[in-house]
């Protein structure tokens, strides 16, 4: 719905400097509304400073999450939401306590506006030395706003390698969308209890394999690309630290790029396409089958490998019936990532690495592209559609739809985790 | 062990036209063993007919498989075998009655030898009026062993592509490959059962799933290559059909080819490396996460999707023990693939679409490539030793290591079935 009156209102005439077709204004909505960032028109020159408003109120919805979306409105027309829809929200919150919905909800809110306006205004001071007052104004409101919801959608063609080795942008960047990627119930959990271990054991993971994939995935970027001369090895040695740290993240989801993706090593690009299809946090403005899913995978294959019937982390035991989620989300993700890759090669003439790197993007709602995505045909763009709307939403509804309590036989305290 | 000292007689001066490294020994031998067919060295060309026969030789130890092959060989060494030993080897066999066991290793055998003498003499008869009786019979010999052991090592270079439109050769060899790969379990079961009903519910899956894979896919290719010039489109319409039969059941496992792999189009080139990726039978020539394995994934995440505890089939449910091993197995085996695959592409300047072609091949002990084999550098080479390696007997080793019984709380009468 939101997609249809963003690609309507994309294709008025002065959202563009030169009229564009229905499927490029309905492929550039879903994009937006999905937090994705691939994109078949370029955003900054061919579209006006109304048509890029759009774009960016496009991404503040979708970003905030359909069901984000779905509780505020809700709260915001009804006043008082019934028991039903509180419930509904409650699931897709991943809270057990239909108490708290109202209030998360709020404070989903507050914090996404306070986090953005913190952003714009550093990102503000940032730039107002490169360009006009006005222009400092509307890239730092575009640029927060695209990056906390991890749209990476971006004002110029070749995104944010003008500022490859800036300090300030790659820092307040990277912040944004890593903030936004953690995940609201993170960032709750830390506010309310703000000691560690009082955290709950989502959050105290989540920050963590957060924390030891970044930085191990920047020391492979920088080993695999240091003396590339179509990455890396054109830059100054400083320079190539905040790149390969901006590159280390962007995947999971941001989707902006200092360098070109393009110009990947093999080595790099399998790493990323493997980092676009984990993601980071549930219930935030990531998508992918998220970290958390992954890091029950491969959790309970070690299990399995040790004879352990249960899957424990932190003294605490995953329950059986949210590892069977796990799987049965990565099962169908990777289903229909091979079936969209299987299509999308035979129906157009791509290179195969392309072609894979797309689908996976467009799945990842990431955005990186190896610059294909003006070359599709129709059916190749509405393809790329469904995959960024499922997603963005499929991982999120299929936990809800299977959200089944269940009581466990185990020996350690079992803990609810949120699952894609 | 059987690896060295094949190498070691691959070695000998009159086992080669020209001397050969001993990295490529040690490939062939590892290729032969595992029942692979990649090469670095062609098979036809430049062994001679002592070598031909060592790898026949390597090819029939192998492929009557590791465990299959410790049976036999405790048996024949041992005369009577200890209760461990025959633990061992009932798990192994995925049997769980001790006292079949020593029938069973009789039956496989017997089995394999009575197959592969039908097969000689078929072959023998098609191939008589072509060649010179001496060749004809150790052709017969050869490829009856390399095929019923899903082997994939030919004579020529260009595998069996003389008889793309030979019905008989066609028919012999995938008969045999298909005989080889649907695993002695289920011809035991035939066997002894000779009925549809009386038959365990493993044997009624692998039959029915293996007949509409084989049908689907065939039709799949028809419909991706009929009119590829570099494949079916430069054959006769009755060619075709041949050509797409053999083509669509080569992958899992077999390994021979009738066209060239590297002229497929992208699509059937990603529905081959799925194809490869799962193989054919559970205690088999095939290697491969298996057949069984892929269609529990599949029916799991069904189960989960309709809300289901257990997961049903013909009246039957599968354990939860045997889920979580399809689940692990498939998780090790897809993390080995990406790492293998990231590897090989960090320290080769290979493309991408023949890299994973290669990787999976390998795992899978398929032996298709897209011709990238002969440019690997040594640790290119080990890479792929050690993935043909795992491939054939790492599922087969977890599922043992992993065999633990466990009583389930289920409403259906529960089965066990084989998993790798
Ligand atoms: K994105
Ligand atoms: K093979």
């Amino acid at each position: 719905m939101l997609i249809v009156v963003g690609a309507g209102l994309l294709l008025l005439p002065f959202a563009t400097h030169q009229s564009i077709g229905v499927i490029d204004a309905l492929f550039t909505a879903t994009s937006a509304v999905t937090v994705t960032g691939l994109v078949v028109v370029d955003t900054g020159a061919d579209f006006t400073l109304f048509g890029q408003t759009v774009i960016a109120l496009l991404i503040q919805f979708g970003g905030l999450g359909l069901m984000t979306f779905a509780v505020v409105t809700l709260i915001a027309i009804g006043g008082k939401i019934g028991v039903f829809h509180q419930q509904v929200a409650a699931t897709a919150f991943n809270q057990t306590k239909l108490a708290t919905v109202t209030s998360t909800a709020k404070s989903v809110v507050l914090f996404a506006l306070m986090v953005e306006s913190l952003g714009m205004v550093l990102l503000f001071i940032c730039w107002i030395d490169e360009m006009p007052i006005a222009d400092a104004l509307f890239h730092s409101f575009f640029y927060a706003i695209s990056a906390f919801n991890n749209a990476g959608f971006a004002l110029s063609s070749d995104s944010l390698s003008a500022y490859v080795g800036d300090p300030g942008t790659n820092l307040i960047i990277t912040g944004l969308f890593i903030t936004g990627g953690l995940g609201f119930v993170v960032w709750i959990d830390l506010y309310r209890q703000r000691r560690w271990h009082k955290l709950n054991l989502y959050s105290r993971v989540m920050i963590i394999s957060t924390v030891i994939i970044n930085v191990v995935v920047m020391l492979l970027f920088l080993l695999l690309e240091w003396n590339n001369s179509a990455t890396l090895g054109a830059l100054a040695e400083s320079e190539r630290w905040w790149a390969a740290w901006f590159h280390a993240t962007t995947p999971r989801t941001a989707g902006f790029n200092t360098l070109d993706v393009a110009g990947y090593n093999d080595g790099t690009t399998i790493l990323t396409i493997l980092l676009m299809f984990v993601g980071a946090g549930s219930i935030s403005t990531s998508s992918g089958i998220k970290l958390m899913t992954f890091v029950v995978l491969i959790l309970s294959t070690y299990a399995f490998l040790r004879q352990r019937e249960e899957i424990r982390i932190f003294n605490r035991s995953i329950p059986e019936h949210t590892v069977r989620k796990a799987f049965a989300l990565t099962v169908i993700s990777v289903s229909l990532i091979w079936i969209a890759f299987f299509l999308l090669s035979a129906t157009h003439n791509l290179r195969f690495i392309d072609a894979i790197f797309e689908v996976v993007s467009a799945f990842g709602t990431v955005g990186l592209s190896r610059g294909i995505t003006g070359e599709l045909n129709p059916f190749g763009q509405f393809l790329i559609m469904f995959l960024m709307f499922f997603g963005r939403i499929g991982p999120l509804t299929l936990g809800y739809l299977l959200a089944k309590p269940k009581r466990n036989r185990v020996r350690y305290p079992s803990t609810e985790i949120p699952i894609g």
